[in-house]
């Protein structure tokens, strides 16, 4: 296992600290690593919580703070937070007009999520399954949520900033997720730290078509194949499973999964964005860059959310995180 | 080689055309591709140009926009832009304040940048050799020119979006590379396309110390050590070399090379920010991600970049560039 670590033991809570340090204008670190939360809160309006198994990072702390999260739960690698962790953050972020957690469907995330949204007052739930590779997966029942959860996270935290409540959001969050599906390949497996060797074995031509962020199987492994038929695949599965209406217009969202450059993902947009346009999709705003990862895995998804008048506008307004920021 | 790719000849054009359709409010694409340029120009200011062998994105092209480049040239991976692109690009952007080449200290760019600055009138050029870990290196005399380059492009583009003239913008980014220094590990091999295979071989228990961003060799191949043990060796060949006052003020850059996710680079932050302290040098700015990368290389760089009152108002200044954007 080759990482820039010191101990197995230690990642997680000295990757915090660093992302805490780089980024102290803007994040402020629970003293027990439960949380990562707004340095700067905005009082009376409705918090949104996310959080989950570290190892895809900048999800899920480095989208907290203006217009997006106001707090953040990173479990261990892979590995859900626990309720005590979504408690203290409520605790910590709360301030009146109830809180959103947008959770990613993982069997563990939803259980540990609900078990703390029954016991904290006036909090509502946003499942996310944006991913159409496969129903039923290593730990999920139904669709796993990935990458798509950034722009829940994105839309609904530019609608909280704006003042709206709570039951709104939960309504906004539930039709972003309808309007949003993903898939992604891996050509290498990623390594968890704890296991020191990779996830799964893939051959020198191999890909694996519909991985999950943590290495879970996908459709099927397939020899690896141009970035044109590649992006033509996903595409097709995307579109055909979202059936958008003709002149549908669309975030097209190419996220890396960790070990793949820059130059990669954008030759991929070039290609996602051409394939998409037979479809009648107008690719009105684009995101590129490793924002939903799977630790060290080379590879890509390609997300692609629908947007109308108001979820397009929640998309630009001003955002201040570590990993998105804009207009401001 | 496992890459996102249709054919290893077109990987340049459709990475750019990638980027500046994802960036289409930010950046315009010369129609031979000779160069990027800011989509929205501002007349009567002094241009900054700058460009290098592709497979460093986002680094230079990512970095062009407001408040940083006017114009970066790509040439193919690995391999200096020629004259004519640079040439293209000062016709493209100029308005009659000059230009400003910011070169990476490789022989073949800064041959080729120079001839050019020959043939255009008006063009003043700085030269980032940033590199601590070696002197003269496969491709460079004296030292290389890395990461520290953004820094450079970074404090000139924003005097240069203030109005500053010319000359000044030369003895600035000259100051700003004297005050800055980086070094670099490698845990694996980049692969360039067009070579198929992996630049260099490495086992699995080691790492290149002092890399360049080509793969070039370091000051030596080592076992692989702790973070701490990697960030306490190279911020003190940094600071020695370096040899800032007490109680300076400095930028800390972690930088990765393309194939290491954020989890790690922040833990190297906090590791770097550490060793740092006994060294008396306060980190007032950070900086963590991917932006000056070696295609997939799984490694990272360090910088420091010492701050002064105008320099540090300038990197706070704001910028609107694919890669960088703050303040607006």
């Amino acid at each position: 296992m080759k990482k820039f670590i010191n101990a197995v033991d230690t990642i997680l809570h000295e990757s915090l600290d660093g992302l805490c340090e780089a980024h102290a204008d803007i994040l402020a670190l629970d003293a027990d690593y439960k949380f990562v939360r707004r340095k700067h809160p905005k009082q009376g309006k409705a918090c949104l919580i996310s959080g989950g198994g570290s190892g895809h990072e900048p999800l899920h702390a480095g989208f907290v703070g203006f217009g997006m999260l106001d707090a953040a739960c990173p479990g261990q690698v892979f590995t859900s937070p626990t309720p005590d962790q979504m408690l203290a953050a409520v605790e910590g972020v709360e301030s009146g007009a109830g809180t959103l957690f947008i959770i990613k469907n993982y069997e563990g995330d939803v259980m540990n999520f609900e078990m703390a949204a029954e016991m904290a007052p006036g909090v509502a739930t946003v499942v996310v399954n944006d991913d159409v590779a496969v129903e039923d997966s290593l730990y999920t029942t139904g669709r796993r949520g990935v990458a798509g959860t950034l722009v829940v996270e994105k839309v609904v935290g530019a609608a909280a900033e704006e003042g709206m409540p709570l039951a709104q959001l939960k309504a906004l969050g539930d039709r972003v997720n309808r309007a949003t599906r993903s898939m992604g390949v891996a050509l290498t497996s990623c390594t968890v730290p704890a296991a020191g060797k990779p996830t799964f074995a893939i051959g020198d031509g191999e890909m694996e078509f519909g991985v999950g962020i943590h290495g879970e199987p996908g459709r099927r492994r397939d020899r690896l194949k141009s970035a044109d038929a590649i992006a033509e695949e996903i595409c097709a599965a995307i579109v055909g499973d979202l059936k958008p209406a003709a002149g549908a217009r669309a975030l097209l969202f190419v996220n890396g999964f960790g070990g793949t450059p820059a130059m990669e993902l954008y030759l991929m947009h070039h290609a996602a964005r051409r394939v998409m346009a037979p479809h009648g999709i107008t690719i009105a705003r684009s995101l590129v860059g490793s924002y939903v990862t799977s630790l060290d895995m080379a590879g890509c998804s390609i997300t692609l959310s629908l947007l109308e008048d108001d979820t397009a506008r929640w998309w630009d307004a001003p955002v201040h995180t570590p990993a998105l920021r804009w207009g401001m």
